[in-house]
C-alpha cells in the first residue's frame, strides 16, 4: 500500500460529468508544506490558474483541490468567483484560510464552473479523506485518459524510509476541450526550499516539457510539488550526500508519468523516443526533437511503421538554427542507419521490423557538438482524426 | 488561348514516373529576361536549389528545366553532378551557357535523379516547345496534384496588352516526399529589375507564404519569376502610373495559385482563410495566424465542422507574444462571434451552418493594435491520415 506521511486524499462524483464518474479530488497534508508550481505558457489561462499563481507565491500550502468536468477557462471574472466560492467554502469548514488551499481544473473550455455543485459535496470531499485514498483522488482527476498514472519510490536515508508519490492526468490538448496535464507530486521528506525548486522544474523539464501529442498547449496545465517533511529528521540541501539519490527518484516519477500521458494519447498506437545530439546547445538539441515530434507527416508515417527519414531530415532541416549542415546529419534506429550525412541509407528488412514495434527510439545526430535532448510523443492515426473532429457539435 | 510573348512551353514523358506520365518540362524564352527567385528556408535542399541560388545571382536567365519524379534531395555530391549534366547538355544542344538555364526538381525524397533518362529525352523536350505549350508544361511538372494549377491576365498599358502567366504545382509537404511547392511566373512585360524583384517577393509572401497544409517544409520549394520585355515598350518603373495596377494583377495571380494549392491538398475537403487583427505588427498577426493553421486539434475541428473555438483560443495564446490579453480576444465567422472579449458566445444554428461551408473565413481580433495578416489552410481528416502514413514502404 502506497502512502505518504501525513497526507490524505479523496475523490468523489460532484455530478460535474454527464458520466456522474468522480469528478473532484482533495489532497490533504496534516502539516504545512513547502510548495513549488509551474504553470502552462500559454498567454490565455483558465481561473483556478490565475489565482494558483498568487496563492503559490506563498510557498506554503496544505491542501489541493481539483474538479475535473471543467475547466473553468475563458469564464470571465465569473470564473474567478466561482473558484474563490470553493476555496473559501472549504477553508471555512475546515477553519483555515482560503490560501491554504490549492485550485485546479480539467474539463471543457468555456463552460461556467458550476461552485453550487461542488460546495454542496465538500463536506463529503472532507469526510472521504484517507491516506489510503490516492487512487480515488487519481481517478477524481480523469478526463479521457484510459488508465490511472501513479507512481512512487520510497528511499531510505538515514534509517528512515522516505515516500515519494506523483498522481499525473492527461496528455495535452489530446481530446480537446477535455484538455490539459495536470501533475501533483507528494513527499514526506523535508527540502531546503530553493532546492525543492530546483528540482522540481530540473524534473519537469525532462518529463511534461519534453513531450508533445498533438504539439498544442492547454489553458490549464499544472506540475505542482508539495514536501511535508512528516517523514523524519533529514532536510535536503545542496550538501546533503542523498541530493543525487532523491533527485534521480523524481525525475525517474516524473518521467514515468509523462511516459504514461503519452502511451494513453486518444488514437495513438505507438510510443517513440526522439534523441538528438551533436548540437552546440541543449536548447537547438531540443527544437529540434520538438520539431520532428511535432511534425504531422513523421507522426502520420509512424502510424504506418513507415521508416520515411525524408520527414525527418525536411523537419531538421525547417528550424531556425544556423549551423545546421545537412551533410553531417545522421539519423539511426538503435544502431542501424536510415540516413548517413544527409544521404539516405539503403533500406533494410530490420529497419521495417524496428519501425513496427510500439516502442521507437529514432536518434538524430548533427555532428556540430557535444550537447543533446529528446522528446516522447506518440503517432497519429485514423483514431486520432476521428477523436478530434466531432466534439462540441 | 494563353500566350506571353516569346515564350515556348514544353512537357513530356522520359519515364522518371512509374505511371509514365509526363515528368519533364522546359519553359525557353526567345530572349534573355530579368529574372527574381525565392528558395526554400529549410537548411536541407535539394541539389538543383544549391545551383538555381548560384545561377539566379546572374539576374539574366532565358529558360527553365522541371522534372518531376524526383526530388533530387538528400542525394549528395551524385546529386549535383546528375543535375549539372542536364544542364550542360542541353546547354550544348542549343548553344547556350549552362547558367542560362535555371533547374528545378520535384517527387521523392532520397533517390539520385536518373539524369541519362533525362538527356536522352532532351531533344524531342526542345523539339516540342510551343507558345501554345503551357498546359503540357503545368502537367510535366505535378506529382500528387488532381488538377492543373494555372493562372493568366492582360493588361493593356499605353494601347499594349501585356500578359502575366503563373504556373504551380504541389501543396507543401502534403503527400510526403511527393513534396514541394512550385511556382513559375512569366511575363513579356518590362520591368526595372528591382521593382520586379520587390513585387515577386511582395506577392510570394501573400502567398505562397501565407498558406499552411501541414506545418511542414520542403527541401526544393521555388518560387521564379521572369520578364523578357518582349510585349511592347512599356517598362516598369517606380514611376510608372500602372505600377499599381500590374502589382496587383501579379498578387492576384499568386494569391489564386496558392489559394489552388490549398485546395488540392491530399485528403482535404475545406479550406480556410484565417485572418488575424488587431495587433501591434503585421509579424506578430502572421504568427497567430500560422499557430490557429498548423494547430491539428484546429485542423480536425475544421474537418468535422466543429466551431471550437476553445482550440483556436488556446493556439492563440500559446504564441510566444507578450501583449496578448486573454480578456479582448474576438473571435467570428463573418458576422456571427464565437467569442466575446475572450469569453465564449452561445452557440447559434447560424455558426454550426457556416462550419459546414467548403470555404470558411474565419476572424480573429485581438483588439490591440492597427495591424493585420492572414493565412489560408485546409483541414485534416481521416483521408490526409491515410495517405500519409503508407508512403515508402
Amino acid at each position: 500500500m502506497i502512502k505518504v506521511k501525513g497526507f490524505k486524499f479523496s475523490g468523489i462524483s460532484a455530478g460535474l460529468k454527464k458520466s456522474n464518474n468522480k469528478d473532484l479530488g482533495l489532497i490533504f497534508s496534516e502539516k504545512k508544506c513547502i510548495a513549488h508550481a509551474i504553470f502552462t505558457q500559454n498567454k490565455v489561462v483558465a481561473a483556478p490558474i490565475t489565482i494558483g499563481r498568487k496563492i503559490i507565491k506563498k510557498k506554503s500550502i496544505q491542501s489541493i483541490v481539483v474538479n475535473s468536468g471543467s475547466a473553468n477557462a475563458c469564464t470571465g471574472e465569473e470564473g474567478i468567483v466561482a473558484t474563490n466560492k470553493v476555496l473559501d467554502y472549504i477553508a471555512s469548514l475546515t477553519n483555515m484560510k482560503s490560501d491554504n488551499f490549492f485550485p485546479s481544473s480539467t474539463g471543457i473550455i468555456g463552460s461556467q464552473l458550476d461552485y453550487k455543485a461542488i460546495n454542496k459535496n465538500i463536506p463529503k470531499l472532507i469526510k472521504s479523506l484517507s491516506d489510503k485514498g490516492y487512487k480515488d483522488f487519481a481517478e477524481a482527476i480523469t478526463t479521457t485518459d484510459k488508465f490511472l498514472k501513479i507512481s512512487h519510490k520510497r528511499i531510505k536515508i538515514g534509517g528512515n524510509f522516505y515516500n515519494f508519490l506523483g498522481i499525473a492526468k492527461g496528455a495535452g490538448m489530446i481530446h480537446p476541450n477535455m484538455a490539459t496535464m495536470l501533475c501533483f507530486f507528494l513527499t514526506d521528506l523535508k527540502f531546503e526550499p530553493q532546492i525543492f525548486k530546483t528540482i522540481i522544474n530540473e524534473a519537469t523539464k525532462k518529463s511534461f516539457n519534453s513531450i508533445s501529442v498533438d504539439g498544442d498547449m492547454s489553458t490549464n496545465d499544472t506540475v505542482i510539488g508539495l514536501s511535508n517533511g512528516m517523514g523524519g529528521d533529514a532536510t535536503i540541501k545542496k550538501s546533503h550526500k542523498s541530493l543525487p539519490t532523491v533527485s534521480k527518484a523524481i525525475n525517474e516519477i516524473f518521467y514515468e508519468l509523462a511516459s504514461l500521458i503519452v502511451k494513453d494519447a486518444e488514437g495513438g498506437s505507438k510510443f517513440c523516443r526522439i534523441n538528438v545530439s551533436g548540437t552546440k546547445s541543449e536548447k537547438s538539441a531540443n527544437i529540434i526533437a520538438r520539431k520532428v515530434a511535432n511534425s504531422l507527416l513523421f507522426k502520420t508515417a509512424l502510424f504506418g511503421s513507415d521508416p520515411n527519414w525524408g520527414r525527418i531530415i525536411a523537419a531538421i532541416g525547417s528550424v531556425n538554427i544556423k549551423y545546421i549542415n545537412q551533410h553531417k546529419i545522421d539519423i539511426s534506429i538503435g544502431k542501424h542507419f536510415l540516413v548517413k550525412n544527409g544521404i539516405g541509407c539503403k533500406k533494410t528488412k530490420i529497419i521495417n521490423q524496428l519501425m513496427k514495434k510500439k516502442d521507437i527510439i529514432i536518434n538524430i545526430n548533427l555532428n556540430s557538438g557535444k550537447h543533446s535532448s529528446y522528446m516522447l510523443t506518440n503517432d497519429i492515426g485514423v483514431k486520432y482524426v476521428k477523436f478530434n473532429s466531432y466534439y462540441t457539435t
